[in-house]
């Protein structure tokens, strides 16, 4: 099997393990950690999706996210896949663009098409590796993540609401084709046709269901007026009349420190649904 | 004042802090993170020294400790010292020696008697820096840390068991003088005189009083057998009837996985002293 383990930790009675693996949609090895709960009772387990922001790798949350005893205590099982293809001869000179900054969208450009297939990656290649590996799976799945991630959260969820139960994002771009780091990468990786396809206000607007939303943004996030902003965002969910619960909360800031903070709350949001 | 804020994140309600400042028992530029609990009652707050292990900074349990919500609801700081200094040009081309590795102690031997004097820094020149950094400080200390910083917690702790009201440990090099690493330390930093005054066994039969001691050891350390055994510990504590608790955790690896999982209950443990 094209499946590698190369770390497995027991964290709070819990199974992390990292796998390997040769990603065929992205011409790329590719990396993924999945977090197993300790399940003593054997009952169905659903799966989260993780999406780190810019310059992460499948490794961020799980070595500084202090998600594992809750997703423990609500039997969920968490994937983290890597935010980009890896070790291609790409354009790599800028920290958000190309490695570690996907976007999760399918490039249509020149030189990234031919690896920075994120989307059909996450929603086609990596669930057929994954599901089997969860013991006792439900076939419920819903989808997080944060700022760069939490924009692939809402996106992909938003394009996909049969399949992603529910929603929730940590500071996420919610609009990137009207902010700076998303008007790069829709540049670079899609030239100048078909954004709206892939900015999280216009899913939402095109959304004919939407699941629910839960975000949190940090008041003292250094990125949130120019990257961040979510005007747009709240309005288009408004006028859909979308479940979303959009909160402030004070003197939080961009750092693992914020998510360590609110993510038994996501994950108790998300185990309502899942 | 010879102190540079550096970050600050908000987590669980609490400060986190790191600092930078000049150390002049190390000839060396330092930095320090401290956690300051929420304390919304304003009692007084009591201090746990946290000691990292090998090629650690004072990031490491920063960042993967999971210890934020646990120490304030403790309502405890913990203070987070780097493991060695930095940027000077002694031998740095081993992972286990020098830069990550002072294993705490004051180096007697060339090159590394003029910067590495980390037994002073800690229970001298730092001290003075953190307390006044403690609103309502109690006066109570404790002492903690992991592998190499599991040895420096159990040598400093006993070298000074009227100030270290409680000492615990994860996996610590409990024998430094009969083991790999630290024979290579000591013979690096002290030649061949002066071990067992640095030694936590040696420390331990040395003692007149004795702190009350937790360790915490992984079934599936990778560095048990060799460098983390614990026989000559234990016989010495049991020759002192020494309150000392060994728990040995089934299935439970080297990593900060490890410490996440237990820290609640260490913490709590310090606190019955503190």
């Amino acid at each position: 099997m094209n499946l590698e383990q190369i770390e497995q930790h027991l964290v709070f009675g819990a199974k992390q393990t990292r796998y390997r693996h040769y990603a065929n949609t992205l011409n790329s090895e590719m990396t993924f950690t999945l977090f197993l709960p300790e399940n003593p009772n054997d009952q169905v387990i659903s799966l989260i999706w993780w999406l780190s922001g810019l310059t992460c790798t499948d490794q961020n949350f799980s070595q500084k996210g202090q998600f594992q005893r809750y997703a423990n205590e609500q039997n969920v099982a968490i994937i983290m896949p890597d935010t980009s293809p890896r070790g291609e001869a790409h354009d790599v000179s800028d920290w958000d663009l190309a490695q570690g900054a996907s976007f999760y969208v399918d490039a249509t450009q020149d030189p990234y098409r031919e690896h920075y297939q994120m989307y059909t990656y996450l929603t086609e290649e990596l669930p057929e590796l994954v599901y089997p590996l969860i013991p006792n799976y439900s076939g419920k799945e819903s989808i997080m993540g944060h700022s760069m991630g939490g924009h692939g959260a809402l996106m992909i969820g938003l394009k996909n609401p049969e399949r992603f139960m529910a929603i929730s994002a940590f500071a996420p771009i919610t609009n990137p084709s009207q902010t700076p780091w998303g008007q790069k990468a829709f540049e670079a990786y899609l030239g100048d046709k078909d954004w709206t396809s892939w900015d999280a206000t216009s899913c939402l607007t095109q959304a004919t269901v939407v699941p629910p939303m839960l975000i949190t943004q940090g008041s003292a996030d250094e990125f949130y007026e120019v990257q961040l902003e979510e005007t747009n965002f709240v309005s288009a969910a408004k006028a859909k009349e979308a479940n979303l619960t959009y909160q402030k909360v004070a003197g939080y800031d961009h750092s693992y420190y914020t998510i360590a903070t609110f993510i038994e709350e996501h994950l108790k949001f998300h185990k309502q649904y899942i």
